[in-house]
């Protein structure tokens, strides 16, 4: 199990960046129709797909949105946030085995704990996929957190 | 395999609107740690969860951020619809064992097939989780669609 520090308000500064990298994988594509119920056939059906003006299979904007979520939570700040809010825009598709750099920068530090952060999202070309920003209210104290695994989950 | 027929553009008119409800289990939170990669004990660890001012463990907010996606993807306005951004307040905690219901409403219809959607979450006790609302390109012809089998997945 793993150990994880957060940023507490104080700490956090204006500018202050963290990123981190995620290749889309037929796995994750597969558990995000799971857990979401959305089993469209332009993320789950190829020969479906190639017919659209997407021409493959894309994952679920909301994928991305869910490693946006999990960077806020686990990097910047950290164990201990609330999430507020966040804003979306989807500017690209994202499409099987695309590498996604997720991107967070404090954009401003508000009264009562409350930080506006940037979360931008680019695939492998340097493209952006997402656009947006999330209101959260970091943590009042530095806090080390021990992490339970990670569930393991099976695609039959 | 169902079928699900979309809603197009022209079909949809401001003030309609589409619902569904859904239980939150503890397999919607290991799968959405697992798909997220949000392993926070907040949303595992029971005991850790008991210490915070949550009192119990919750669901991670962008879980209901992938419902509201999947609502607007398979329901209103349904399959070929495609996402251009998303807002989200998230307003209350979602416990597990919380019954949610997704709540979406057509708010404006602009120029390009684009249509504004409320999207609104409460929980069983009427209150609400989740404000917000998505903008969407609506399809613009009815199409019927074969949904793909669910992934089946298994938590271990």
């Amino acid at each position: 199990m793993s150990q994880v520090t957060n940023i507490p308000y104080e700490a956090l500064s204006v500018g202050q960046q963290a990123a981190f990298e995620k290749t889309v994988e037929e796995r994750d594509v597969q558990l995000f129709a799971a857990v979401s119920g959305d089993n469209n056939p332009v993320h789950l059906d190829a020969a479906f797909a190639a017919e659209t003006l997407f021409k493959e299979r894309i994952a679920h904007g909301m994928f991305t949105g869910a490693l946006i979520s999990a960077a806020i939570a686990c990097r910047l700040p950290g164990p201990g946030t609330i999430y507020l809010g966040q804003q979306l825009k989807f500017t690209r598709p994202v499409k099987l085995g695309d590498t996604l750099t997720v991107k967070l920068e404090v954009l401003e530090k508000l009264p009562k704990n409350r930080v506006r952060i940037a979360t931008r999202v680019f695939n492998q070309d340097g493209k952006q996929v997402v656009d947006g920003e999330a209101e959260v209210l970091a943590p009042s104290t530095e806090q080390t957190v021990t992490m339970p695994p990670m569930p393991q989950v099976t695609v039959n």
